[in-house]
């Protein structure tokens, strides 16, 4: 079953039910529209991770602005992703098992889809398949670059996957993935700026290689919200893989400035909406949102203009705040806003965004891929 | 969307596509037969919590073995249930929010259902839904018996709130909600007796108090997966709300026996399914199953029969692993099963439940009650 919207169009803020996934409308359009601004006048061009929204209307307004397309790391986003009207995705990870495989191909048949490939066996089966389906599928030979995780090594080994995918009939050769997702969290500027710069360099050189070849890298892509910018000022990179600007979770918050300050380029825009359900101390309030309404696997939430208000504990079903001031009234039934720690797998667990301005419910959008595990 | 089921019936489970969420329907079956056993010649009944597996059918098997009905936390998991067949429902949870409350009192002329409240102007609304829906809605006080989140203190508290509730026209005082969620999981078998103890003597002396003013507990229920043999024994309980036994999850493993010990009384049941999708390296290994696919806030998954493989990182949509015997092999492909760390959260990323028995698909269960947050 999928649940029904816990609003209606028009609806003032106060009146959604809780837990919901709230978007404050303003805050991710100026999001959307700082990305864009910061790229102007490079070569470079965003192409926003979808598995941070997974709903197709968010791409589509990301490619209003600027975006060439999107990324997916599943063979179901982005399905979800073509269904909903977008003609360009990359699926920014591996590929294996052949319904995947299979469904991927034909995929290919209605929309540019390209995928990765670390491994010479995975990439004779996207060829198998590739054939199968008459399709030539785009293939780009992921790097690791630093996080040691998909990838194979920089140099050499990339080399030799790369000219096996250009020997491939069912296959082009389409560039590089290197996404050094371990710089994006460094808290420290410098030391950010020094991980990213230390796998741009891999790339760089990478990119070298190839061509020396004769392989030429048309897609050279990665980058995330933490280290955006020095991809985008590397002259290496010609996309980026962005995601989390548009909602900025608590976690990428704690990300420092050159200034030591934690101005960031992007404001909070998603918000978990959450009830006030038991108020047993004057210290202690408990939400009705806890382990099944947002993910702490990157800390716990902050609740959005409550300073003196502390999330201190997630059950599965409950939140668990410490009132710091005892000025603080927070009734049984108050409603507040909290910031995820992690917005990706918390967009994972609602089917609807919905979306408020000025504090009246102007959009209810289906995140269409949520589930879409495969 | 909702996802189509990874597998159809009678498929071998080497070819169910991952992630899925698996079920080993003989060790499920044993778990939900030695509850049952364990309850043998005593007055108190499982009441299984069924924000556990969120499945009517599920639920519905646990009936068929002595359960007397179901918990829920939500509403939504409620009327998942009871459209599902489930005649008996306790809302082991504070409802609070006007639309919230007219669906339960609404849901209540559909099957026994009944609710828990530890604030007054909350009873305050039950009995206004109540009255208004024409149904008498059995409530019942919860007490604090030691985890410190909702539930007023045991003793004169309760008391004025019972008096409350029997007060109310719409209301039916049922008994007393005494979850000692904190005495779950402390590993020392001592320790958890105590704490569960603990709790046990604070509900007694509030049953107590409650007769002396005329106030009968008809329900007295509580207990969990880590402490319910004490519950059992206690002679104050009269339901028992256990819902992990059925699936065991790596998280309840690691409590101790009596003599120390890992023995428990129950098997894991309950796996997901996952694909080798990466090998970069001799030691490292990446799974299709990472935060979206496991909840890892009670530790990362075990991988089930290899001991030598140890699940390191979560991300996203990845999990890595470190094979520490180099003589592994887990090539490209390869399926294995992991054991979540915390089972209540796991299920509910999934839309289905897929059971097999001898390595072949006997079993599609919705999970209905997926994302039922409401």
């Amino acid at each position: 079953m999928i649940p029904s919207p816990p609003a209606e169009i028009g609806m003032p803020l106060d009146a959604v039910d809780t837990p919901a996934l709230l978007i404050d409308l303003d805050a991710f359009d100026r999001n959307v529209a700082r990305l864009a601004h910061a790229l102007e006048g490079t070569a470079v061009r965003p192409r926003p991770h979808a598995k941070s929204h997974k709903c197709p209307v968010i791409a589509l307004r990301q490619m209003a602005a600027g975006a060439v397309g999107v990324c997916c790391q599943k063979v179901g986003e982005a399905e979800a992703m073509v269904y909903g009207g977008v003609p360009n995705v990359l699926v920014s990870n591996q590929i294996v098992g052949r319904s995947k495989i299979a469904r991927l191909a034909a995929l290919a048949k209605q929309a540019w889809v390209a995928v990765c490939a670390d491994h010479p066996a995975n990439v004779t089966d996207l060829n198998d398949a590739a054939l199968a389906y008459r399709v030539r599928l785009p293939v780009l030979v992921e790097i690791n670059v630093g996080m040691d995780r998909c990838g194979v090594e920089p140099g050499e080994p990339a080399l030799a996957l790369a000219k096996q995918i250009a020997a491939s009939p069912g296959l082009r050769f389409a560039g590089l993935q290197a996404y050094h997702g371990s710089a994006q969290h460094v808290r420290e500027f410098a030391k950010r700026k020094d991980a990213a710069d230390t796998g741009i360099e891999k790339t760089r050189r990478t990119v070298e290689l190839l061509a020396r070849h004769g392989l030429s890298c048309e897609l050279v892509t990665g980058a995330g919200t933490g280290s955006y910018r020095f991809e985008a000022g590397s002259g290496v990179f010609t996309e980026l893989q962005a995601g989390s600007y548009i909602f900025m979770d608590a976690d990428y918050a704690k990300n420092l400035a050159p200034d030591g300050s934690t101005t960031t380029d992007f404001e909070h825009s998603l918000f978990v909406w959450a009830t006030v359900m038991s108020r047993p101390t004057k210290e202690r309030a408990v939400l009705d949102a806890g382990l099944k309404a947002l993910s702490v696997d990157a800390g716990l939430p902050w609740v959005a203009g409550m300073p003196d208000v502390e999330y201190v504990r997630a059950a599965d079903e409950h939140g668990k705040l410490t009132l710091h001031d005892p000025a603080r009234s927070l009734d049984l039934g108050i409603k507040l806003r909290l910031i995820p720690g992690h917005c990706d797998p918390t967009a994972n667990l609602y089917d609807w965004y919905v979306g408020y301005r000025n504090d009246r419910v102007e959009a209810i959008w289906p995140i269409a891929a949520r589930g879409a595990g495969r």
